[in-house]
């Protein structure tokens, strides 16, 4: 017998058939002899149908009012669920955020778990219920209804797997598993049985899009192995776990990408960190997040710098650089938007002197030019125009990743 | 400045535009210098749409599970009036159950409510925020979500109302108060401004159905006047508290109906209270409840007793006296569903006699035949054919409350 918790997003709880699908995958992992918690987004459009009520009314709605509204989504997935639960002659409870005592900070729209009690849903485990908890809510400090923003179910499934010790935290989603990249662009992309948190959170953060990069970190804190799994075909599906491949596995595991940078030059900057630091102020005071950072030093006097940003920040941060040229001491600033990241991420990097040389020799072959390189244990990244994105993920993806024959 | 409770119902919140109104509304209340408190039900239609969903999974859905599905309705429309009124530069603050710890027995679908704390609800008034508190809604002591049943929102309202002490609780709904009989049946009705308690309760249970006569009962048992506007034209309306209305006011105050009643006729019943008492109980075993009951004694051996029910569970009725027609020693059961009761209702009947003779006169006039009549202190009811409803209404209308030419 297993601990098992089970997060269901939107799609998979998007009708009242969907939510019969769940309530009998469920009720057969419970038949299987495991105990199980299920974790439920909204039904697919109603949060868009939510906000478009505030909208009505306000355009910037109360912030801790919309978190009000919000939650309403996952208040309606659980009961329903429950009730086909219900129906099919098990025990089931539905419970929201105060239930669990899911307590987070008090940034509505964006809040962070502090704590989750659990006490009563433990009690219910003990009495044999499977308990349905609505995910993306929590409540501050002082009652109030919080979400935790963008990929907050995920997030609410980890913590709770973590609050409960679970066993295994498995994310059901409409796609079968992590690829080696995007099928779309690439379509020899495999479904990768097994990688690790480490490889996982550079596929996350560099655009993979199945995991929210928070619910994986959770993950990893907690020790728990997270599964990706279809809600339409549950039988595959990708294992998310500190245990390292085998070693018939591949060097590099993924190909990921991100569209959405853009890059910055800021050149013949007066040498001294001071100046470093001041553009990096000005980024921080305006919120901008910067990706990739890389400095070429010209000589003793002068340096050139290149930043990625997120593209919809781009002419912001150019605007903020140029009205604070003199202040940075810049001789020129400049800027192109249509620039793409790809990446090879793999744990197996660590071991294999090598990677870097077939990485950036099948990119040469293509004649892809490099703008910004940048590496870790166990990726490279490089910066390309963006038109050549596909043609990248497919020469890389064919190097490290296709099968023998 | 009074601490006023405002109550709305689903039609007075059931769109955009209509909570725009309300937000104006609530605002020129706090504009006067009132305290406010809002409790709202769920926009009209809401409550039906999600019960339709629930049926989608299961005829008969879980009662607790079908309270948390409930509930989000009261939760949008509380949030959505909350960005409204903060939209207008005042300070809200939307409030749900667990909230103002509205804590209520573990009844679903039908609670009451046993205790409101309203800690949290008095510090937001003394920070002068305008509380907007979910009607209809509950938790049970181990913090499961509850409703309230039928008209739950009005007895939220009158509930809060008395935690707090509150000067005047006002009922918004879709008509402007309380009228003298139903103005769909005798055009010359007039809107009453004032009404008792007591009255109140005879109209409310009589079928008047502006008010829940739950809600009538908890105002006075705290006290608290009761006011019945129209959200659509709030300076008129309907008081209802414990003064006596002045003396030019009319001997009766209004004539109620209900045409949802049912007779039956058990004749001929062994003498001996033990009889009546066998079905009764065989009444409250299936949950039957009585209105009216009337015995005639034919001699010292046998008794005729006549009992109304509502017509819903007129055949079951008939079915268990049937079945037990040798266990109650009757000769003879019979049952006619097409009957309605008529009310006349006012505190000044206490001391006018001749109120008995002037009703009867007016019925008698119209050759209306009289099956049961039943009384009290400030109401004379009477069972005739429903053919005659109409017909009743209006004469008794005209007779006690045509204003004096």
């Amino acid at each position: 017998m297993a601990l098992i918790v089970q997060k269901f997003g939107g799609t998979s709880v998007g009708s009242i058939e969907r939510i019969e699908a769940v309530a009998d995958l469920v009720v057969k992992t419970k038949q299987q002899g495991h105990q199980v918690v299920v974790v439920l987004s909204a039904m697919s459009g109603e949060t868009n149908r939510l906000i478009e009520l505030a909208k009505q009314i306000d355009s910037r709605p109360s912030a801790r009012e919309l978190d009000v509204l919000l939650t309403t989504g996952e208040q309606v997935s659980v009961s329903l669920l429950a009730m086909a639960i219900i129906k099919r002659g098990h025990s089931a409870v539905s419970l929201l955020a105060d239930q669990v005592n899911i307590r987070t900070d008090n940034m509505f729209g964006k809040a962070r778990i502090e704590e989750i009690a659990a006490t009563r849903l433990k009690h219910e485990l003990e009495h044999n219920r499977i308990a349905i908890i609505a995910g993306f809510q929590g409540r501050d400090i002082e009652g109030n209804i919080t979400t935790l923003g963008r990929g907050g179910t995920d997030t609410s499934a980890v913590e709770i797997a973590g609050a409960i010790n679970a066993d295994e935290c498995q994310i059901y989603t409409d796609v079968d598993g992590v690829y080696t990249t995007d099928p779309r662009i690439e379509p020899n992309a495999r479904r990768m049985s097994h990688v690790t948190f480490e490889e996982m959170l550079e596929m996350a953060s560099l655009g993979a899009k199945v995991l929210h990069i928070r619910s994986v970190e959770a993950a990893g804190k907690y020790n728990i192995p997270l599964r990706v799994l279809s809600s339409f075909n549950p039988d595959q599906g990708t294992l998310i776990s500190f245990e390292e491949p085998d070693v018939q596995a591949n060097i590099v595991s993924g190909i990921a990408f991100n569209r959405d940078e853009s890059l910055i030059y800021v050149n013949g900057v007066h040498q001294g960190t001071e100046n470093l630091a001041k553009i990096l102020k000005l980024f921080a005071e305006f919120g901008i997040e910067i990706d990739m950072i890389n400095q070429v030093n010209h000589n003793f006097e002068k340096i050139d710098y290149a930043f990625t940003v997120h593209t919809n920040d781009f002419e912001q941060a150019l605007e903020i650089l140029t009205s604070n040229q003199g202040g940075i001491s810049a001789e020129s600033i400049k800027g192109i938007s249509n620039v793409a990241k790809v990446s090879a991420v793999g744990v197996g990097m660590k071991s294999h002197s090598g990677v870097a040389s077939l990485f950036f020799n099948a990119l040469a072959d293509e004649n892809i030019k490099v703008m910004l390189v940048s590496t870790s244990e166990i990726k490279i990244s490089v910066l390309i125009d963006e038109k050549y994105l596909e043609l990248a993920v497919r020469a890389l993806h064919k190097v490290f990743l296709t099968e023998n024959e």
